[in-house]
């Protein structure tokens, strides 16, 4: 039953509709139903019209359900993961009339042609019809004929009302007395227990993958973010590694596959270090949200971190002539055993100024469990989610990584592009990132008093592709005149280190403004926007590169500063 | 005397205050003077003040002096050059009581210290103060201590009335008879007489040197621009290169200097061919014109072409290890002997996935004398300046080429810097263009019948640094809403050619869209915007990137049309 706490008319309507399009709790061919959060009161009246018109409630739908990696943020107000933990979570319905259903029947439905049918606390649903809406795509199928706890375990995010609502719609029956016993009797374990403690400045988008990112007037603080803050970006838990036994396997070299210890890594090849920048394709995804609802965690603007990484270059080896790929997979794997995976062009792998590394140290220190402990790919200039963590296959390959991750997200799209419409194979993955930067102090919505005369405004600017930042230009008017804010790129008070030779700036630039305050303004729009060595600018709004999955976030960034007039001079 | 033909009473005002602060004709501390053209009536009251505020005008004043490379585009109506010939020019002041001075006392003053004076005309002019203004820098005092007319043949934009009014301001003396005869003795001849003839379709911004683009309508009509019709950019006279004698010189090599003739280019080295855009840096200008005066011709959207060149790849040589910049220089030069210069990285020269060329083909014939010949640079994915022609010395060096053209023009700064506060080694030399596109067809102002229901939308898209067009989205209501355009990397009805590799997408796609007519508009706001494989994005609007050399024009490209009822309707 479709129901929704806000609104409780268009439940009851819904109710009415439900029952008048149920055709038997064995009907395979089922209807989708609008979400109610999209109804209204008078528009639930025509409901019966809207049923036939399946595809346009699909975003809806979709946004409800999340998938492998579309990891959800259903709402405004989900800034932090609302977190549930699985045993306390209730099916809406608890009595009603629904049809004994055996495991064994359940089984039988684990196909879009036999059905596809799964089990949840002891109901059981049929959701063929909700396959094709699936963002994760047809990996929802490996939940076909079973239970959906132990997936549900592994993404957290499952674990919300809105999503028991919806699958509550597609309920067909009871799963039998004696088979929810069995279900309960195996135990399911808890594969997020052996994460590792965090510290606790971080703003949590997600505990379960762990997402979270530093607050930002910390991030501008160091030109290395010491690694306890830098922002975390895990898809799956973090896999325990044992040192000793930790192997790297290299595939589609022309001596078949090369295995390398950490010991060997280390030892049998000069080390490297280069100070990056990672950030996550969705960073400022938040602002994207405040313009119309997309999918993915609600990011504030420091999905971004900067470290120094140590590890061994990619760009000594040979390749063969006929790879036009470099593909990782991580050790950090699902329930059904499929692992993280991501790819990068080769020429970005071979070319030693490409930088890529097969990192083991981050910040002069072994690399962190949540950063990829012992071994990670570093891919300098490429959006963070090709620098593949818990690092444990590379395949040279004529082939991108046929991951979900590679393939059905990541990408960019038009704003006119919506879930109805979307052709994933028509947009590249994401590798190199466009201009970026943002304003870290002072935070929006805060106050400065008359008295003190000037305001200092800080950020970071960084660029893909290793684009050097050439200019940040600051605005307090909301972008009617500009000046130029000072960068810097090293620690503050530190002499910065030599220029980066062309193409080779990885690492952002920390930039700050001191003005005056405008002598009438009673509130600042203060904007920044940052331009690399290309030339390229961020774009000016938010809206016309607002895309279905919220990423690749960099318009201008804005904060509003109210300025408080000093009550002595009143 | 400072005049301006509409601006009488400012005229007479400013002539009042020039008689105020004039010392005497020999003094060579001279007063700023406000161009009549930014002076109101009643501002000119304030001239005093305002004279003692000299570099708040020079902006304006530099604006009136085009230097080296820096020509000048004065008012939006001079889209297409005002050509007058020199000999018809007059001066403005024929029998002012001026001092008589001799050839010889001019030839004194030809340093800042004991002041820069010029002839022009039978006039001669204390240009001591405007030197620092003169956007060519120091060039200007090639000319010290005698006349004008020979570098003004070269730079044919000097003979604009406006030009003249302002050198009136500096006049101190009139040149004796004798040596006035003496001058004409010299015949200075036009050394724009052996430029080539040109295609009558071309869009002329400046006669000499010659710089046209081609209609827009015909632009998107073909993949590959015809020779004829590629846009034209030239700095200088059209060199007569005899090929039989034309030689190469390769210097900073550790062989030391290496010198080809064209037969040895052409048959030493296998023929390497690219297909690949060319954009000047002031592409779409005008626009910027728009928002507020720039310094620049005044190039609407079609100073960028694309061709096939065939040549020498330059990726084939050993360097030496301290060099990281390759210095080009043309064999067209000034009247003291100055070449045209640009520099390049030298990882982009020496990496064989840069395609640099030493071209000596354009679209599978020798390369036409406008566009370089006999061989020419082809930089693909890099601003046109870089592309030097008409090749006659390429340096490897430790340090990027002094020229003017690299130093102090082709660089783009904040909207809110001013010829007061640039400072022109602060921002990098362009290289890489960033993204672009543009709307050919219709052009702004066409008119579209109800009747035809549809309208088709064309034009083109094209990104620096061999970043790939993946999208170009087009809006019909201003930016509200967007669809995505069919692209093409080929003519039409043929099939493309296969992908470029990573990071080699040289050449512009060419993209339409056909749209029904919205049923209730009465006019049209077409935009578009492309977005690149690094998913750089083009920015809303122009304000925010405009700059004073007017370059890296990129914003979104509007066009608006009317959309005219049908009558047998109405």
């Amino acid at each position: 039953m479709v129901t929704c706490v806000k609104y409780t008319s268009a439940m009851l309507l819904l109710r009415r509709c439900h029952s008048l399009t149920r055709f038997g709790p064995f009907n395979t061919q089922r209807h989708q139903v609008t979400p109610a959060v999209f109804v209204s009161g008078a528009a639930a009246v025509r409901m019966g019209v809207l049923r036939a018109h399946g595809p346009r409630w699909r975003h809806g739908l979709a946004g409800l359900l999340a998938g492998t990696g579309a990891v959800l943020a259903y709402g405004l107000h989900h800034h932090k993961a609302e977190q549930q933990d699985s045993s306390t979570v209730q099916t809406i319905e608890k009595t009603s009339a629904f049809p004994i259903i055996s495991q064994e029947e359940v089984t039988t439905h684990r196909s879009l042609e036999h059905g596809v049918w799964v089990t949840y606390k002891g109901g059981v649903y049929d959701i063929t019809e909700f396959v094709a809406m699936h963002p994760g795509g047809d990996k929802i199928l490996l939940a076909a004929g079973g239970a959906l706890e132990p997936f549900w375990a592994l993404y957290a995010v499952h674990n919300q009302e809105h999503v028991l609502e919806m699958l509550s719609e597609y309920k067909v029956g009871e799963l039998s007395a004696e088979d929810v016993k069995k279900q309960k009797a195996i135990k399911t374990s808890d594969p997020y227990s052996t994460d590792p403690e965090r510290h606790p400045a971080l703003h949590i988008n997600s505990l379960k993958p762990f997402n979270a990112e530093p607050p930002p007037e910390l991030l501008s603080d160091s030109f290395i973010t010491p690694s306890a803050i830098f922002f975390k970006r895990n898809h799956l838990p973090v896999p325990q590694v044992d040192e000793a036994s930790y192997q790297l396997h290299i595939e589609g070299l022309p001596g078949g596959v090369l295995t390398l210890s950490l010991e060997e890594l280390k030892t049998r090849f000069p080390k490297h270090t280069i100070t990056a920048t990672l950030q996550c394709a969705g960073n400022r995804r938040s602002e994207m949200n405040m313009v119309k609802q997309v999918k993915g965690l609600n990011w504030g603007i420091a999905a971004i971190s900067n470290a120094t990484w140590g590890g061994r270059g990619s760009g000594t080896c040979c390749w063969p002539l006929w790879a036009f790929h470099v593909q990782f997979e991580g050790l950090d794997k699902d329930v059904t055993g499929t692992t993280y995976g991501a790819s990068i062009p080769l020429n970005k792998a071979v070319n030693e100024e490409g930088d890529v590394l097969l990192a083991y140290e981050m910040n002069g220190q072994d690399i962190p469990p949540d950063h990829g402990y012992p071994v990670r790919a570093v891919v300098p200039g490429t959006v963070g989610a090709r620098n593949v963590k818990w690092l444990g296959k590379i395949i040279v390959s004529a082939e991108e990584s046929s991951s979900h991750w590679q393939q059905n997200d990541y990408k960019g799209f038009s704003p006119g592009t919506d879930w109805d419409t979307v052709d994933f194979k028509s947009a590249p993955a994401i590798q190199e990132l466009p201009i970026q930067s943002a304003i870290t102090v002072p935070t929006d919505g805060a106050v400065v008093d008359r008295s003190s005369e000037e305001v200092t405004v800080k950020g970071y600017a960084w660029s893909g592709g290793g684009r050097e930042v050439v200019r940040v230009d600051v605005s307090l008017d909301g972008g009617k005149t500009w000046q130029v804010a000072q960068m810097r790129s090293s620690e503050k008070g530190q002499a910065p280190g030599p220029s980066p030779p062309p193409g080779r700036a990885w690492a952002w630039k920390l930039w700050e403004v001191t003005a005056p305050l405008p002598a009438e303004a009673q509130e600042l729009e203060i904007v920044c926007k940052a331009v690399d060595n290309s030339y390229n600018m961020q774009p000016d709004t938010v809206p016309p590169i607002w895309n279905l999955r919220g990423v690749l976030s960099n318009a201008w960034h804005r904060v509003k500063v109210e300025i408080r007039e000093d009550d002595n001079e009143e």
